[in-house]
């Protein structure tokens, strides 16, 4: 029986997700519900400086306070992070100089968190004030200095271009020059971010707890920071309340409070407050693209060139260097699902006075596709074309795959121009056009956006560095049920629910008996974790493999027993049968039984248990998944108001696992989305003060932003196991250049055309007194 | 590369225990330790009948005690344990009738233990007493009653005769009827039983800390009798201090803490107090053996009879009923190391109303090897031969070996008769007689016993229940340590070491390098756990095989990255080495680098990680130690004191892993059995009340009963992994007759013969008066 015999009953079905029981009940366990006896808290004194030497610090006041155990300055905790590729150093708490507001610069634990934070308002720095690095163009010439004495603040610049280039972008007859720019912008997860170290002195073993994407990435980071052998941390990962990148990244904080519970004995927690995470959860965006485009008359774009400025702020992360991760994503993705023989790319990234950019959902996918998708109306604009037609013009076609872009990824097969067309057809776009003008002679400005992207996810390449696997570790119990034991780390996207049901259609029991263990390094396999949408594809693929070489054991286990073939043994609700003999099965539970205890009846050189470990890695680099985002926007030109009318998504992420779950991922990224277009934007102000350091501030869109949406699915099929694609950015990746275009649209007639995310009110109000 | 052609480095070697650096500190976290925020305790009002019906409860004193959560009887948890051999009902909380002093009747949970104590004492149990069941004999016939109504008391008969039994032992020249007793005994390890439970109301998870040698098997049976899936409960067993098979068992208090912690949403913890353990942990020995020996002139043992009486307390354990096991030991193990052809075996239990007998270390061996070396040396008296001429008449000789003993076990080859020699060597035997006589002359009653025996161990049937392998779930870390998991439950073995050599041994690494991990269901693959001395033999094998696969993989990835044929690899000192050219290396740290985050650099085919979980099961049904005890003593006629003035040890388990733990196990063992022969009785007086009930009544030896002693090892093989036997239990299994022997030897003279365990003062002193 082979895997393409299965009919799941669960693989593509629309389960309920099984980790809802405790989410919505209020009874999943976050890091802050971790408590253990004799608990310490810790609070930090940050900077208040962008910029600024460091000439004493006085904790005398903040050691007096009853109940505090410890204040700790980088004189205490000598400890610096350096990313390897590019080596700043980054002490963990400030040596003698502070490089952005909000970055640690004293420790204090304490019995409890207030009476850390009361002692921290005790702590006295006294600071030298230096001028801060703040404009990107200025900081690619070191002005007004350098962030970090020993370097050039533009620490990165890349130049790719495709032969021929210059030749075809001179020889075209038509260009365009464009400068998108997205503003800064961060993940804003619901669970702020933390951890929470134990130490065992007898072994020298440290359990952290840490609101983490990665187990097993944070336990390498801190073990090697700490000069830790690997087997001596555990890491557990609690419940997590979103992470969108953020959590993907390693922080000072960890250091601090993992070696404050080694040096003390005792368990240390620290858990970030909104303020605390607005001014240090990886930022990211913050970046300007300088597009000049060249395309035929009838549309079709011939070359593009693309000149990206990126602000990574005081430090990269480690492995991480926001910057230069959105720049490369962004510019490698910049000719997205159309047909672009000739690209010239030029990154230039700077270090900046302010904080470090790292991971945000889809990474520098949402730039690229704002900037291919604004180059794409802006040509339709400008040859008088409708947007749709430039896209039909462009688009990779069906007999194109594999398609290699000039950029060199090799794009498996998708269904570009169909979900164009399944869009259209959705909002019947020629009665909506001509609605639209109809509405406009009544002053009601409303625009249409398009938005086709390709969603590169579950990377598995093989250069150094990466983690192109994923493993399973599934164990049918002696009583039948299974547990599975996964190194990924979700952090809402219910892969409790998608591995239960690989699993469980693999072994033909119900969903309900599959329990999905994770987040512990002591129980679960190495693994890369959570980012990338590459749970579903690798981790997914690793499930179904286990319970394919489960299955393949219990077949062959039922065969011997109940002396058939094993070409005639189905495993089908909780049961092993003879195909057409409903009298001659067994029951799993049975099987199991007989696999761990009464192995004198297991066939001859069969191992006892029913216990795999196995490891999958995908057969191609990347899977690319795509779709298209269109977006109907209502623009109240007095107010600037901008109001959401319709939205619909078309997507193909290959073979569905659970769609009630894609389509909630969907839900989320659009919502994300059109923060990143509306609301959002973490603002400095000329000293380098973070002046968005409250929700009161740092806007997000709540349920009267985010429309009711229309989703249809397209299931191109990958090459990996199941056929899967990643999707978890998607969503986010097309919805920005959507709500784009869609303004620039609806305000076509005050000749605005949107490349300045977020699009603000007062800038629409602005553009239409000019326009009118 | 083979195994064979390893030089261990660790193994064999008296490597330093890795757990003691914790436990010499007083560091390790034991159950006690555990604490949780909001956890409850408990505590039990037992029965103070041995027998009675119970005619009311009254709880409304302690539920008004402030701090009390629940007080709860039968009527609240209607739960009962069923042992599916021997099926009688025992309530966890008794439902109409006590059976045994101890029994629990009510459970009173509180915000701590002394709150849920002082309200225990307010409850009111009413009684009608009836007549308990005490004398195994009169219980054989239900006399004065039946314990269970529905039940006769004798539950348990078993005849087994070889064929020709009659006829040998009429044929022979000479016989003897001999008549051993031990009485009751019990574990009593240092760390009392205990569990905490801790509900997950949210994903319906329940995690149980528990006191257990066997973290599976104590979760298979929480689940079944809770109704739960396997699946839905973690069982973590930390720090044990000691078990000696009373923390195999699985009992009745395990399944109220569990179910309190579910029906109240809160942790509750339970540990037993000292009383408590001697009233309730399993009870052990209480067997009379009634024994005829058939023999020749020349001291050649034909046949031999023994008929065995046990008793088995109130209650079988869930899959252990004491008395069976016991008898079933012994009389299985009743010609030791003799070739003696006949035998013919009688075992009757019954129920009693006392507490519940099960397994203690050695289990029916010492009683066995009591009655075979008893009847040894009595054949020797009759024919006034050296006991050590009787024994080599009667050997199992090197040419017999494979060894088919008239039960049926199938010994592999040992050194019966060269332990006896050495044994005899080592203290000048010859010498040492004459020296007897003199002290004789001079009044000084000095007796040389000894005893020989064979362990059973490591059983690896494929009979059903049983599980006859083990697993070991090893990966080298990405920085090139070692973490393996285990499903053993040590209790105090050093098994973190041991394992930890074996792994380091394949793997060319420092045996710190490895961290062993146990006793988390969660993360162990599934075990049997510690008992029958099986760890170092099956768990042993395990942590081989799972060394040799990964030690392969490193081999053939090396090889590949170093362009050598995979022959010339050799794995030392943490690196992968060309044999023959020093400059040709690389580390283990960083081949698990590679393999885990550079594997384009991997040979095609090779799955990335480092990563295997391997199941051993062993070709033979057990294995099978030797040794022999030879005790020297002397007996203070006036007094009944006795002490030993010598002791030796040889032992042969096969190949050790590590001598020095291998003696600690002996040392402990030695201690155990001094205790067994000389001063522990759990006593029960007439109404069926335990008067032993704390450490001042039931007398432990102390240091100054314990002889150093001299211990020489002896290895042959067995033809399991690595040639290793068992041995955790042959010290205990030859101490209690080498004593009996020496104290026989040393009152000779008085003429007597000592069949009846302990030997107490006063019956020194009577046997002493009488015989003089």
């Amino acid at each position: 029986m082979t895997a393409e015999m299965l009919k799941p009953r669960f693989t593509g079905a629309r389960v309920t997700r099984i980790e809802d029981a405790r989410l919505l009940r209020g009874q999943a366990r976050y890091l802050d519900d971790i408590a253990a006896p004799g608990m310490l808290e810790m609070a930090f004194v940050r900077s208040n400086r962008a910029a600024a030497r460091i000439l004493s610090i006085d904790t005398s006041a903040a050691l007096r306070v009853p109940g505090v155990k410890a204040v700790w300055t980088f004189a205490d905790i000598p400890i610096t992070l350096v990313n390897s590729a590019y080596p700043v150093q980054q002490p963990v708490l400030a040596r003698d100089e502070v490089r952005h507001v909000g970055e640690l610069v004293v420790a204090v634990i304490a019995e409890d968190r207030y009476t850390a934070e009361d002692a921290a308002e005790l702590v006295q720095v006294k600071y030298d004030p230096l001028p801060p690095v703040l404009d990107t163009r200025a900081a690619m010439t070191d002005e007004p200095r350098r962030v970090h004495a020993d370097r050039p603040n533009r620490f990165y610049h890349k130049v790719q271009e495709t032969d021929g280039f210059q030749q075809a972008f001179a020889g075209a007859p038509r260009k365009l020059k464009l400068t998108f720019t997205t503003h800064r912008q961060t993940g804003v997860p619901l669970e702020t971010r933390g951890c929470a170290a134990m130490p065992d002195p007898a072994s020298g073993r440290l359990t952290v707890y840490a609101t983490h994407q990665s187990p097993h990435n944070f336990r390498a980071q801190l073990a090697r920071v700490l000069g830790l052998p690997e087997n001596l941390v555990r890491v557990v990962v609690p419940e997590v309340g979103g992470g969108f990148g953020i959590k993907a990244m390693f922080y000072p904080e960890y250091v601090v409070v993992a070696e404050a519970a080694r040096r003390l004995g005792r368990p240390v927690k620290w858990v970030s407050d909104r303020t605390e995470c607005l001014l240090t959860d990886a930022h990211a965006r913050d970046a300007v693209h300088e597009v000049e485009v060249a395309f035929t008359e009838d549309g079709r774009i011939v070359a593009l060139r693309d000149h990206v400025l990126g602000d990574t702020g005081a430090y990269p992360f480690l492995g991480f260097a926001g910057a230069v991760g959105e720049a490369g994503w962004a510019t490698d993705m910049l000719t997205g699902p159309y047909k672009i023989p000739y690209v010239s790319i030029t990154i230039d990234c700077v270090f900046s006075n302010k904080a470090p950019t790292g991971p945000y959902r889809g990474v520098g996918g949402p730039i690229g596709a704002q900037v291919h998708e604004g180059v794409v109306d802006a040509i339709a604009r400008e040859l008088q074309m409708d947007p749709a037609d430039v896209r039909r013009v462009n688009f990779i076609g069906p007999d194109d795959f594999p398609y290699e872009t000039p950029t060199g990824n090799v794009y498996d097969p998708g269904s570009y121009r169909e979900s164009l067309e399944r869009a259209l057809a959705l909002v019947d776009y020629e009665r909506l056009r001509r609605q639209q003008a109809e509405w406009r002679k009544q002053g009601r400005y409303v625009g249409i956006g398009l938005c086709s992207f390709v969603e590169p996810s579950a990377f598995a390449e093989s250069e150094a560095g990466s983690i192109p696997y994923e493993a399973a570790s599934v164990r049918i119990e002696p009583n039948g049920t299974v547990t599975a034991s996964f190194g990924l780390g979700p952090t809402g996207q219910g892969h409790e629910t998608t591995m239960a049901q690989l699993i469980a259609d693999q072994l033909g029991v119900d969903v309900k008996d599959v329990v999905v263990l994770h987040g512990d390094t002591d129980s679960a396999p190495f693994g890369g974790g959570t980012g990338g949408s590459r749970s579903g594809t690798i981790g997914g693929g690793a499930a179904v493999r286990a319970g394919q070489e489960l299955r393949t054991k219990l077949v062959k286990l039922a065969a011997h027993l109940l002396e058939a073939s094993e070409e005639d043994i189905e495993l089908t609700e909780g049961k092993a049968q003879v195909a057409g003999v409903p009298a001659r099965g067994l029951s799993i539970r049975e099987l199991a039984r007989i696999a761990y205890t009464d192995v004198g009846r297991l066939p001859e050189g069969m191992t006892p248990g029913l216990e795999v470990l196995v490891r999958y890695r995908p057969p191609m680099a990347a899977t690319y998944s795509n779709g298209i985002h269109l977006a109907v926007v209502e623009v109240d030109v007095k107010t600037g108001f901008v109001r959401v009318l319709d939205y619909v998504v078309v997507n193909d992420c290959g073979k569905l696992i659970n769609p009630m779950i894609v389509e909630g991922q969907i839900h989320g990224g659009v919502a994300q989305g059109i923060g990143s277009a509306l609301l959002e934007e973490l603002r400095y102000d000329g000293n380098g003060q973070l002046v968005t350091t409250s929700l009161m501030d740092y806007l997000l869109p709540s349920s009267t932003d985010v429309p009711r949406m229309r989703i249809e699915h397209l299931e191109t099929p990958s090459a990996a196991e199941g056929g899967f694609k990643g999707m978890g950015e998607g969503s986010l990746i097309g919805a920005p250049g959507a709500i784009a275009n869609a303004v620039s649209d609806a305000l076509a007639p005050f000749g605005v055309f949107v490349t300045d995310l977020p699009i603000r009110p007062e800038q629409i109000v602005r553009w239409v007194r000019q326009g009118a």
